[in-house]
C-alpha cells in the first residue's frame, strides 16, 4: 500500500525560489518566520500528514460519512485524527496572533495545505471551509463576534461553513431565497441550503455556518443579501454552549467522489427560525463573501496540485513494483518493473512536470499574498495585490483541471488495476473531479478573469505580468546552451502569444462580449499554461545554484519536459480565444 | 430524465459519406445493404437502444451485477432486455450468413454498435465480447466446434468470452500459466483467470469461454500458447446442453464504472480440470488472437465515441433546463438556461465536434473493414487492409481519450449536479474511463502503431495517409472563402506536422528505439487529431451538398469548431514525439 510521503524537497525549494520565503520572512509581521521554523514546520507536518491523515484516506473513501437520526458521523477515526490536528495548533497556523493565529506566512501555509489534501482531501475539506469563516468573521465581524466565536474557531475547536448554494442558486447566488427576520439584537433564518461541506459532523463541538439569507425588505439579486452567523449551538455570554439552535441536516449528497466530506443539505428554521447574528451591514453580504473568496480559490487551486502529487506518487510506486513485459531499455533485463517501459514514465515524467507548475503558481500567488499583506511599501502592496487578483482564477481553475488530467493519467499507469478501486488510484480520480467546479466553477473563473481582471483595467496587470515573465526569458538568453535553448522557445513563444491573446480581448471585447467571453476559459488556460512555463524556467535558473546535483539535474529535466510536451500548446490556444464566434454563432436548436 | 436518442441524421451522413455505404453496397456479399435496409435497421436499433437499453443504463450502475452462491445476477431488467436483443436478431447483424449472420457490412454494424454502446455501455459489453469469440471460431474453429458453438454464439442465445489475464499477465500475455492437459480427444484446463467481462451472467443458457493456456511441453512466452474453447454447459452431440464444466466464477472485481458488466475471475479445474477442444494448432493461440483483436479494438474505440455522445446528449439536455444566471447574449432576457452562457455554449460545441470527429474515424475505419474483406481487385483489398491496421490502434486509443475528456467536460456543464450521482453525468465518466485501459492499454495501442504499423513498412502505410489527406487539402484549396480558409490553415499544419513526425520516427527508432518509443503515444495522439480533422473537412465539404441546410451549417460550424480548438494543437505534438530522450534521460531513481 502507497502511503504519502510529502515532496519536502520541492517544497522547500519552491517556497525558497519561487514564493520567496526568505524575503518575506524580512516583512514586519513575518520576522518569526525564520529558515529553522519554517523547516520545523514542515517536517511536523508532513509527520502528521503521512502517519495520521494518509493511511485514513482510503477507508475514508469507502465508509463516506453517513446521517444517523439528523447525526453525521464522519469515517472511523476521523475525530480520532482532527483532535490530534487541533492538538498540534495546526489549524491556527496562518491566522493572526491576535485572536490566537500563529501568524505564519500564506506561503507556508499552503505548503502545509496541499499536505493535508495530498493525504486526505476528504479531510482536509473540513478546515479548508474554516479559514473562510474565520477571514470573514475576522474582516467584517463585530467584536463580540469574534470575541465569542474566532479563537475557538482559530484553535479548529470548532468548526466554519459557508451557506451559500440553494436548488435555485448556484453560479447565481443572487437568486437565493433563504429569509432574515429582525427579532430583537439577531434575526432568524429560515430556508434551505445545499452543497454545505461539513456542514454537520462529530468532530467538533460547535459548528459555526456563516449564511447567505435575505431580509424581507431587501433589494432583489445580489445587491439584497445579507451574510448571518448561525452556530449549531447557541453561545452563552460566558462563551459556554447553550441550547441547539434551530438548524439540522436533512440529508447527504451522494457524490463521485470526496465521500468523507460530507456535503449536506440544511434546513434552516423548521421549528420557527435559527437564531443568527449579522455580520457587516445589512445587504452587503456579498461583499463579505468576496473577502474570503481568494483565498478560498487558492486553496481549492492547491487541492488541484495535491491530488495531482498524491495521484503521482502512487502511480510512481506502482510502476516501481509491477512487473510485467520485458522493456526495450537498456537498464533492464528479463521481466521487470513497468517503469523500464518508456510510455509509463512519459507518462510519470509528464505528471511530475505539471505538478511541479502548478506548485509553482500557487506557491507564487501565496508569496504574493503575503507581500500584499506585509510589505512595508504601498505601492508594491499594490502591485502584489493586483497580481494576486489576476492569478488567483487561473491558479483555481488551471491547477483543477490539471489535477483530474493528472489523477486519470494515474490512473492510465496501473492498466487493469487502475480501474479497481481496492487499488486507490481510481478515489484520487474521483477526488479531483470537484475541484474544477465548486468555489465557483472553472467557467466562472474564466468569466472572472476576463471580465473583473482584464477588462477593468484594460490589460495593465496582465501586461505587468507579460513583462516579468519576459525578463525570465531574458536571463534563459543570458545563458546559451542547447539546454535553456530548449526552455527558451516555447516560452518566448507562448509569451507572445499570451500577450497576442491579452491585447485581443482588450480590443474586441466591448464590441462582441459574448464572443470574447467564449474565448475565456481557453485564454485562461492560455495563461496558466504559459505562467507554469515561466515559473518553471525560473526554477531551472536557480536549481542550477542548488548544492543537490541530483535535484538540479532532476528540475531541469522536468522544466525540459515542461517545454516540449506542455508549453507548445500555449499558443495553440488563441485560434480558440479568438473563435468564440464560432460558438456564439452556431444555431442552439441544432444541439 | 434524458433518455438517449441515437443521432441517426450524423449516423446516416456519415455512413453515406464517410463510410460510403452506398459504394460498399456494390461489393459482391454486400447487396442486399440497400438504402432501404441500412434505414430500416438505424431506426429500429435507434428504438431498441433510446426505449429499452438506456432506461436500464442508471439502475444498472447503482445495481451492479452480484455474485451468489457462484451464481452471477445481473441488474434487474438486464436478461429481458438481453432477450428481446437477441430476439430482434441483433445479435446476428454482422456475422456471416454461413451460420446464421445477417451479412450485413461492418460499417452499418459500427454505427449499430455506437447505439447500444451509448444507451448502455454495461450492456453493450457483452455483445462486444462475443464477436471476439464469432471472429475467432469463424476463422479458426473445426467443422465440428462450428457446427455445434458459432450458430447459437451468432443468434446470441449463447454468449462467448475471451479469457486472457492472470494476476501476473496483463499486457504482457506471454507470461500466463493456465495449464492445458491432453486427455483422449479433449484437454482438460486448470488456472485463474482474472478481468473476465461477463465471464459468468444470467442471460444465457450457456456461456462459451475461449481460454489462453500452456500446454506441459509448451516453449515459453507468447509462442507456448495455445486456445482453448471451455463451455460454461459441455454440450452433447445432437447440440443440447451437457453437465456443467469445471468452471466456476470466484469473485467480481468492485470497479471505477461500467458496474453493469460483471468483471469475473474465473477458477478453472478447482475439480480436475475444466473440459475443452482445441482451437486452431497447438501453441498457435496468439494468431488466433489477434484474429479478433482489430475488431474488438474497433469495437472498443466506438465506445469512446458512444459514451461521448450520450454524455453530450445528457448535458445538452441539462443546459437546456437548468435555469441560472442572466447571460450576456442577445437571444436571453432575464434568468435563462445555461445553454445562453458562452461558456456553456463552447463546452456543448467542442464535445459534439469532437464526437463527430470521433464517429468519422470510427465508421471511416469500419467501412476500410468492408472494402478490405469484399472489394473484388486484390489490392484494393490489400490498400484497404493497410488502411484498417494502420487506424485500428488511433481509433481505439484516440477515441477512448477523448470519451474520457468528454465525458469529464459533461460534468463540468452540470456544475455541481454533476458531481452528484443521481445526475447520471458522473456515470458516464466512470464508465468511459476503462476504455482507454482495456483491449490493450492507449500505451500498448501507441506502441502498436509505432512498431509494427509504422517502422515495419518504413512509414509506407503512412504516407499513402497522408497524400489522401492532402488530396482534401487540394479540394478545399479549390473552394475559396473564408469559411474553406479557416479550415484549410490548420489542416495543413497538421498534416505536415504528421508527415514530419512520421519521417522522424522512422528515421530515428533504429539509432534509439527507447526514446522513439517514449514519443510514441504523442504520434498517436497527432495522427488521431489530424485524421479527425481530415475528415471533418470531407465532411464539411460534403455537407455543402447536402438537402438539409441546417444540417449543412451545423456541420461547417462543429469543422470550424473542431478547426480552431482542436487541430491547432497538431503541430505541437511535434516536440513530445521528438522528446523521448528527455523522459528517457530522466534518473530512475529521481522519480
Amino acid at each position: 500500500m502507497t502511503d504519502y510521503a510529502a515532496p519536502l524537497a520541492d517544497m522547500r525549494f519552491q517556497l525558497a525560489e519561487i514564493a520567496g520565503i526568505g524575503e518575506i520572512a524580512g516583512l514586519p509581521g513575518c520576522e518569526h518566520a525564520t529558515p529553522d521554523l519554517v523547516d520545523a514546520v514542515l517536517e511536523e507536518a508532513a509527520k502528521l500528514a503521512g502517519a495520521v491523515l494518509a493511511p485514513l484516506n482510503r477507508t475514508g473513501d469507502q465508509q463516506g460519512s453517513r446521517l444517523e437520526n439528523g447525526v453525521v458521523r464522519t469515517p472511523e477515526g476521523f475525530k480520532e485524527a482532527y483532535a490530534r490536528y487541533v492538538e498540534g495548533g495546526w489549524n491556527a497556523l496562518p491566522f493572526a496572533p491576535e485572536h490566537g493565529g500563529q501568524g505564519l506566512p500564506m506561503a507556508l501555509a499552503t505548503a502545509v495545505l496541499e499536505m493535508w489534501n495530498a493525504a486526505n482531501m476528504g479531510f482536509a475539506l473540513c478546515p479548508l471551509l474554516n479559514v473562510g469563516a474565520v477571514e470573514a468573521l475576522t474582516a467584517h465581524g463585530s467584536a463580540e463576534q469574534k470575541r465569542l466565536f474566532l479563537p475557538k474557531l482559530i484553535s479548529g475547536e470548532w468548526t466554519g461553513t459557508m451557506n451559500l448554494t440553494e436548488p435555485q442558486a448556484g453560479s447565481d447566488v443572487g437568486a437565493l431565497r433563504a429569509r432574515a427576520l429582525r427579532d430583537g439584537d439577531h434575526y432568524r433564518i429560515t430556508g434551505q441550503k445545499i452543497f454545505i461541506t461539513y456542514g454537520e459532523h462529530d468532530m467538533a463541538e460547535n459548528i459555526v455556518h456563516l449564511v447567505l439569507a435575505r431580509l424581507p425588505d431587501a433589494p432583489p439579486g445580489t445587491k439584497g443579501i445579507s451574510l448571518f452567523l448561525v452556530p449549531k449551538f447557541l453561545i452563552n455570554p460566558d462563551g459556554s454552549l447553550g441550547p441547539r439552535n434551530d438548524v439540522r441536516c436533512v440529508s447527504l449528497e451522494h457524490k463521485l467522489g470526496i465521500h468523507a466530506s460530507p456535503t449536506c443539505v440544511l434546513a434552516y428554521g423548521d421549528g420557527g427560525g435559527a437564531v443568527g447574528t449579522l455580520i457587516g451591514e445589512e445587504n452587503r453580504g456579498m461583499e463579505c463573501m468576496f473577502t474570503m473568496m481568494n483565498n478560498a480559490r487558492l486553496n481549492v487551486g492547491l487541492q488541484g496540485v495535491a491530488v495531482a502529487e498524491r495521484a503521482y506518487q502512487r502511480a510512481r510506486d506502482f510502476a516501481r513494483q509491477r512487473v510485467q513485459g520485458r522493456p526495450m531499455t537498456a537498464d533492464a533485463t528479463g521481466a521487470s518493473p513497468i517503469i523500464h517501459h518508456p510510455d509509463v514514465r512519459r507518462m510519470l515524467l509528464l505528471m511530475r512536470a505539471r505538478t511541479e507548475a502548478m506548485r509553482a503558481l500557487a506557491y507564487y500567488t501565496a508569496g504574493a499574498i503575503d507581500r500584499a499583506r506585509h510589505h512595508p511599501q504601498a505601492e508594491m502592496r499594490e502591485r502584489q495585490q493586483r497580481r494576486v487578483d489576476l492569478l488567483i482564477p487561473v491558479v483555481k481553475a488551471w491547477c483543477t483541471d490539471l489535477g483530474v488530467d493528472i489523477a486519470s493519467i494515474g490512473v492510465q499507469v496501473h492498466g487493469g488495476m487502475g480501474f479497481i478501486e481496492e487499488t486507490g488510484a481510481a478515489q484520487h480520480l474521483r477526488d479531483a473531479r470537484i475541484a474544477p467546479i465548486y468555489e465557483g466553477t472553472n467557467g466562472i473563473q474564466a468569466n472572472d478573469l476576463l471580465g473583473r481582471k482584464l477588462l477593468r483595467d484594460r490589460g495593465a496587470a496582465a501586461r505587468e505580468l507579460i513583462a516579468e515573465m519576459r525578463a525570465v526569458d531574458a536571463a534563459l538568453a543570458a545563458r546559451p546552451g542547447e539546454a535553456t535553448a530548449a526552455l527558451r522557445r516555447p516560452l518566448a513563444a507562448g509569451i507572445d502569444a499570451l500577450d497576442s491573446a491579452t491585447a485581443w480581448l482588450v480590443e474586441h471585447a466591448a464590441g462582441d462580449a459574448p464572443s470574447a467571453f467564449a474565448g475565456a476559459v481557453p485564454y485562461l488556460t492560455l495563461m496558466g499554461t504559459v505562467a507554469g512555463g515561466w515559473l518553471m524556467a525560473k526554477s531551472a535558473l536557480a536549481a542550477g545554484g542548488a548544492d543537490d546535483a541530483g535535484f538540479a539535474a532532476a528540475k531541469l529535466a522536468t522544466a525540459r519536459c515542461y517545454a516540449e510536451q506542455v508549453l507548445p500548446a500555449a499558443p495553440t490556444l488563441l485560434p480558440a480565444v479568438m473563435g468564440g464566434a464560432t460558438v456564439m454563432g452556431f444555431d442552439l436548436d441544432r444541439f
